[in-house]
């Protein structure tokens, strides 16, 4: 584990630098990766980003196109992985990158020392909150482009700074970020009050579907196969729903059921009354205390009638 | 217009304060009075905080019991409006407080100037900020009791740091008090996370009232007299049901049409891509660029269509 000054160092030796982000990309790694690049193109390294996967159409419309100066050929490069918690999340890079990581730049407390350095920031609520110390350490100038991929990684990873994981150096990083010229007022709308017909037309017909047991404190909602096609919904326009349920006033445990052939798919979020990994583990699943998931095979009446039982069983337990 | 400096002095050199809040209270005169006399308390003032009306019980109850220290007999109190553009926004209170008003303490740009001393901070996102920098102009410690209201103040006021009018100094200020012990999971789950089931129902009927115009860039939803009623919400629920239709990806005038006996009164939110008091100027309605209203007669199929080519024009005249 290396602090913010050595990765600094290392970084500023380097006139070469590939920074990777992780597979099925979100605002974190990729705006991390943008905002770094550019803060060391400023500094005249040939940098290029890579990811196995295309990034989300609206984050990199947001932030502009990835900086992608291809390394000139001789020295090999030096090889950046940002937000990248295991070396399995580089996908289809997986395999091209194996022990040649350089350096990590990231903030999941799982992760897996993977790279020959890391540099961690396990509490911070993005890994963009440690790109921007990165950047300062190395003397980059703040201008809008360079701040504008941070603050979207910093807003996306922290849920607009409504997540328990924002502090008060995420709040001073997203500071430094305005200050630098970020105009807030199309990203917010666009990351956190954009909604797709689809996506309102879904919401709605889960939320009709809602049932609530445990005297209100447990809500469940359930999603046949065929309705996200019906509404026309992406899988990329899926994020969230799970989170639906739980935001209805007195419900400590909620519950989205998927229906996926003679499975279900259940994702299971709460409150601090309850604990979604004990109820989850009780089907073979798991999770975190505020968030979980679980296979149950049956019908979706049959699944939610056992999970009725296991989320009574738990609430009246911890009463 | 007076500074911060200055009306710092002012209350220091006072024992006795009366905070007064605008009637129909919000987060932001709730927690900026409250932790203004909390702050106020801590340098041996006497303080007590007043409001034509009850606060909101979820923003009391997060916030806790508001000081309610009654001035002893003798001297006069000095009296401080906090977060009240007009004299005529302290509602029931007004008349008591005519012309008795020492200092305002406000962000709204259209402050009336009615107090004998005003210090405005026309950018702030909320009050709160100023008060914010009044207690440092003070020297009060921060503590957690201060802090938690600045903070609920300063998020409900800015839509949890999401809304345009945040700004570098509105995370500064929110990052302070994180510092100084506010636990936000909680009041950000509670404030942005949560609604009644109500709520819930409202916004599903709501939303399949849903009709498009003008290739998609027109959402109209409608709300018959008895929707309400029949979801169970109470008016307190009925907050930001205006921009519901705003949200959806493409829709660049979002309205919303309440219907009220022979009257329909109607809300139109926008994007950049067009202005909501142009379009509520043709009904003799009126507000800013992103949020008007109107009053117009006739039924809910009549209005609709009136608006509809109003915005159709408008939106015309704008490409």
């Amino acid at each position: 584990m290396i602090t913010v000054t050595e990765a600094a160092q290392m970084l500023l030796s380097q006139a070469n630098i590939t920074l990777l982000c992780h597979s099925r990309p979100d605002g974190d790694t990729t705006g991390s990766a943008i905002g770094l690049a550019r803060g060391l193109t400023q500094l005249g390294k040939n940098v290029r980003v890579r990811c196995a996967d295309p990034f989300p159409p609206t984050i990199a419309r947001l932030i502009g196109v990835p900086t992608q100066c291809e390394p000139p050929g001789g020295p090999e490069p030096f090889v950046v992985a940002v937000d990248v918690a295991d070396h399995k999340l580089l996908g289809a890079l997986a395999e091209e990158y194996a022990g040649r990581i350089d350096l990590c730049i990231d903030h999941h407390p799982s992760n897996k020392l993977f790279a020959k350095a890391t540099c961690l920031a396990p509490h911070a609520a993005a890994a963009a909150q440690l790109v921007a110390e990165l950047l300062a350490a190395m003397n980059v100038t703040l201008t809008a482009e360079i701040a504008t991929p941070i603050y979207v990684a910093l807003a996306t990873d922290s849920g607009c700074f409504r997540f328990a994981s924002t502090t008060a150096a995420t709040l001073r990083a997203a500071a430094d970020m305005l200050e630098a010229g970020v105009v807030t007022e199309e990203i917010n709308r666009e990351l956190f009050e954009t909604k797709t017909p689809g996506r309102v037309a879904l919401e709605c017909a889960v939320l009709q579907s809602i049932e609530y047991y445990c005297d209100g404190h447990c809500a469940m909602i359930t999603i046949p196969t065929a309705l996200t096609a019906q509404c026309g919904v992406a899988k990329s326009e899926l994020d969230g729903i799970a989170g639906l349920s739980r935001q209805i006033e007195g419900v400590w445990a909620g519950v989205t059921v998927w229906e996926e052939g003679e499975l279900c798919r259940v994702s299971v979020r709460t409150t601090s009354q309850a604990d979604a990994s004990a109820i989850c583990a009780a089907f073979e699943g798991g999770g975190h205390m505020r968030a979980g998931g679980c296979t149950i095979r049956g019908s979706m009446a049959e699944v939610k009638k056992l999970l009725a039982m296991v989320i009574e069983k738990h609430l009246g337990e911890r009463q």
